[in-house]
């Protein structure tokens, strides 16, 4: 990857679109030729998306999550698989082997305390140059956001839910 | 596409992830099984994620655009091209052939009077019911945003354009 590569994303806020526009990022990286890796926290359900995801070449996509939802206080496992994802996200940066590297769900998993805030901030800080890394969920800190070179806040306007219509799938999940 | 699907969302703001979204999203829907028809206004340029977007299946994807930038005032050839990109967005919700049908920079194109904002509005109009609509760009406007079942916003919080860096190839486009 270029020299002038290497930034760090965030997508936070309630709104939609953080995890569509990481899958989008990684299309154009793709697109571009560059090697990217997805890691997904909190997600082990079976989402429209994975069928599309396995076909992508250059994408090395690993989720750490099981089929039930995260509920406070996190089960055991959940925190397990929390930081399974944490150690494999720094394995994966210091490889350099990867030019994308896209970390979703990963402030949603520190505010369910399944991994420590500072867990993402060492990440930030084992990044090598010229890797770009992406991190999304709501909940994202001051703290960490100070840390990276784009933030963009997805806020919410309007939203059927509050009407009361449940998520569908392939659109939602 | 199921009868509980059909709805209409936006995608707008000054900041990251509008029309990557709008991509994931389409991965996301096609993995469900559904068929995608995504229109792209403004953009003639070589994007990144033209090759990927070439690869998907149950995409068909046409743009509408001149290789240089839209400059104010629009050239007449932007106009036309502009209202090339109406007719088939028209064309092609009418067909009831496609599940979920994206109009990437659409509110952009009507910034740039290249179409009408009373265009979007007639577009929304003509949807099926059971054809769920993605409108993108910055630029927005209440009247539109008032048809809408989701409008979330792309709010810029933190961007290196501010410090004076310039677009990248595979991330920006």
């Amino acid at each position: 990857m270029p020299n002038d590569l290497g930034k760090i994303h965030i997508y936070t806020g309630d709104g939609k679109g953080k995890t569509t526009s990481a899958f989008g990022l990684a299309l154009r990286a793709i697109g571009a030729g560059y090697k990217v890796y997805l890691i997904q926290f909190m997600k082990g359900q079976d989402y429209s998306e994975l069928k599309m995801l396995r076909r992508l070449p250059k994408l090395t996509f690993k989720r750490f999550g099981q089929k039930s939802f995260v509920h406070l206080p996190a089960a055991k496992q959940d925190k397990i698989l929390g930081q399974k994802g944490v150690a494999l996200a720094k394995k994966v940066l210091k490889s350099r082997g990867y030019d994308l590297v896209i970390l979703d769900e990963i402030f949603v998993a520190a505010f369910f305390k399944l991994i420590k805030y500072s867990d993402i901030v060492n990440l930030i800080k084992v990044k090598p140059k010229n890797v770009e890394l992406v991190l999304t969920g709501r909940k994202a800190t001051p703290e960490v956001m100070k840390l990276a070179d784009y933030v963009t806040e997805m806020r919410e306007i309007k939203h059927p839910y509050q009407k009361g219509i449940k998520a569908r799938r392939g659109i939602e999940n």
